[in-house]
């Protein structure tokens, strides 16, 4: 899925350069201003300088605008768990996965910020980042089993990488400090072990 | 919110016995035979015996027929973490609301099954599940930041306390053993510490 996303978005930059991108950053810039119920799909392409036309080539809808990166960061995080070392604990290798996708939110950390920000204005947003962080656990808990995890060690410790990642992402995208996303990820790692040790 | 469904529901039995739990049963019969999709409120009402009136004055449809009791379980959870001892680990407390939730599923096991069944079967209600979830991740975490315990420790130990409910229910009610629920809780939590603790 992802890799189609990738090979359509290489064709497509021959004749719009970064088409996805401009969509992308032109619905944030929209949805920060006016809120994202009072934005149209007309007005991004507009703000974007494309069509409409263009607009629904790259996404179903102007909710999808804010998942798009979903499947890629999917591939990234189940390519890390499946690349770490035989020998490793299987929490290491998730740790490895949520630091790879800290990686890549820590370059773009202005954008995430504001992305979170359109998000939090939104049940039905907030909905649909719930179900794709869910995803994102099932996903790890497969790429687990694949390297040998049983159940139910594979579900608990993708579930746990998730709710530490969610935690520790939140935290990044409010702290007013300038911590890296990845220190964060490792700090919030410690503090799980902390909490689920104490008797 | 729950307390008024309780006394609307007293209030209610006066002229129609145990309202609800007719509607409920008869919906989660309707859902396991002929699917939730293909099944109609006014169905629902002529197998339980009432008016499709009746069904409305107790559910806003006929997807809530299925979370009817969440706000209940949410305020069993919520009440086991504000009264459990002081001097206790936030994990330890969240525990505690864990079982509670527990006993009350272990005493209807034939009917929380059918239910997962029906909610497996189907995309939009598994959304609706997740989302109940994360609302009681987060109201635990409240509960424990009125106990006193700061951030990301309350956060992280409500979120690692719903993912370990989280799959000892999958496992629950999807293991032919007869086992508790309470007793699949406690073997979650103690690998959920082994999967952490592995470096």
């Amino acid at each position: 899925m992802s890799v189609t996303v990738i090979n359509y978005d290489q064709d497509m930059s021959r004749w719009e350069p970064d088409a996805r991108g401009r969509l992308e950053q032109a619905a944030l810039e929209l949805y920060s201003e006016r809120g994202f119920e009072q934005t149209t799909v007309v007005e991004i392409a507009a703000r974007a300088g494309l069509t409409e036309r263009t607009f629904f080539r790259h996404f179903a809808d102007k909710r999808e605008v804010l998942f798009g990166g979903a499947p890629a960061l999917q591939e990234l995080m189940v390519g890390a768990v499946a690349d770490a070392p035989d020998s490793i604990a299987p929490i290491v290798a998730v740790t490895a996965a949520l630091e790879a996708a800290g990686a890549v939110f820590q370059d773009r950390r202005e954008s995430v910020r504001r992305r979170q920000t359109v998000i939090a204005a939104n049940a039905e947003l907030q909905e649909r980042e719930l179900i794709k962080l869910a995803s994102l656990a099932s996903a790890l808990a497969s790429a687990l089993r694949r390297r040998g995890v049983s159940d139910p060690a594979a579900s608990l410790t993708a579930e746990a990488g998730i709710a530490v990642f969610k935690i520790a992402f939140e935290r990044w995208t409010t702290d007013t400090d300038q911590r890296d996303l990845s220190q964060v990820i490792r700090q919030s790692l410690d503090e799980l072990k902390a909490v689920t040790a104490a008797t």
